[in-house]
């Protein structure tokens, strides 16, 4: 029976499988979409991978990830200009609904985040004609302020959205409400985000209390305080109705669970709380 | 000699002494203005520790701390109410410059972080009277998105504006840059809450990359990544020029090391990097 509407990005069984036996457990829960990482497609080869998702009919809800814009000096910054183009080359082979890209935080010692701001506009500008060639959009996921020193100055739905309407057409935001769940704009810029058709992904997972780990500690749907329900009917009242995409990082607790039961426990929890 | 414009914040040094000796220790380096916490207060008593205030002419840039207004019940949220009115009678017997406030975050087990919200609001507003009739300034310090739940719902320094100017005269902010560094609207609140004359505090310390604890991992002036000259410049070009209170919660470096040269190193940071 088919999980309709379900999406599973596979960092969430990262530490257990690769990417063939990630997609069987999927296939095995009735889930059709799902969102690598693109060193889980490297790990079986890009070639394998598309072949894998053709076979299977599988929907990509998003290749993570694009980003890391800011570097300390120009050659670093068109290094991963080059890397982010290839990134692109990638998601289009995979026929991904879209590239997601963290930002990057401040380069090197740098005390500026307004210089590492602008780096990030000017990066995704820099690969932006190379996607909208490939057709691939480019979704950039505003993260939670805690990540702002070290893997994204781009921190707000809203300061995304303001990204967007600078750089035109194919760009847009993921929305993950693990990121963006305590913002007291929230529900104002969901709804710009529908006016401006930029929604492009829904993350979903849960912010536990206590939080223990800042990276690897987020919960499973149902588990923390984040309201999905309210947050899901606001971006379904802003027109997206594409799939959830759960994206847990949980190095103490799912990360060492077996895939299958994991997998069961998005589908449960996906159906009863989100 | 003494040393203008720094305030040393008690919990800096709140593991290694109580209030009557980290007075004397930062008299010994020239500093005259202080912000004790309420629990180094009561362990001294009220009326002692005022006595030492006004001996040694000592200047308090805040009391830390009222707020945690959200309770799952009325009568939880009358009980805070209370302690804070409490609150204000401490601040005003020690003639504290104000009392600063921590929201409080969700109410046990709830999502609904509106409402929470709307809880301090409602509290503050309670509150309000007996501040101004004790003519005591009530500080809203928004803080870290990061401790959305647990600590305080009001996130942004526009957010606490907002209630400012929802409230009227005496409701103001503490800003407290750990908490609001990577804000991208960061700028524009400042000098807005200048004009509104709203800044009752500024706070400093640093953000450390890594970050190994959401709660005790705060850093000395200058190791972090926080561009504290550029916020202090901010603050005063919006009309501030009240002394940088030095609030550090460290528990694996500065709170274990001797208090003397805790604030010997607050002293030679203040001068180099704020």
């Amino acid at each position: 029976m088919q999980v309709e509407g379900l999406s599973i990005n596979l960092a969430t069984i990262r530490e257990q499988c690769g990417f063939a036996e990630a997609v069987d457990i999927c296939l095995k829960h009735g889930i059709t979409a799902i969102a690598p990482w693109r060193d889980q497609v490297a790990a079986i080869g890009l070639g394998e991978a598309g072949r894998i998702v053709r076979a299977n009919g599988l929907k990509l809800t998003g290749l993570c990830r694009g980003g890391f814009f800011p570097a300390p000096d120009a050659s670093g910054r068109e290094k991963a200009i080059d890397d982010n183009r290839r990134a692109v080359d990638e998601a289009a082979e995979l026929g991904a609904d879209c590239l997601v890209l963290v930002a990057g935080g401040l380069p090197g010692g740098s005390k500026n985040i307004d210089a590492a701001r602008r780096m990030v506009v000017e990066g995704i500008a820099a690969v932006l004609p190379h996607a909208r060639a490939a057709g691939v959009p480019l979704a950039i996921e505003p993260l939670h302020p805690m990540y702002a020193a070290d893997r994204a100055c781009v921190n707000t739905l809203g300061q995304a959205l303001d990204i967007c309407e600078t750089l035109g057409p194919g760009v847009g935001v993921a929305i993950d409400v693990y990121h963006v769940w305590w913002d007291p704009d929230l529900a104002n810029q969901i709804a710009r985000a529908g006016k401006m058709k930029a929604i492009l992904a829904h993350h979903i997972c849960d912010w536990l209390v206590p939080t223990k780990d800042m990276l690897t500690d987020r919960g499973m749907m149902g588990d923390g305080v984040i309201d999905l329900k309210g947050i899901r009917r606001r971006i379904e009242a802003a027109g997206f109705h594409g799939a959830q995409e759960v994206e847990i990082f949980s190095a103490d607790n799912w990360w060492k669970r077996p895939a299958d039961e994991v997998i069961a426990t998005c589908v449960e929890r996906y159906r009863n709380c989100c």
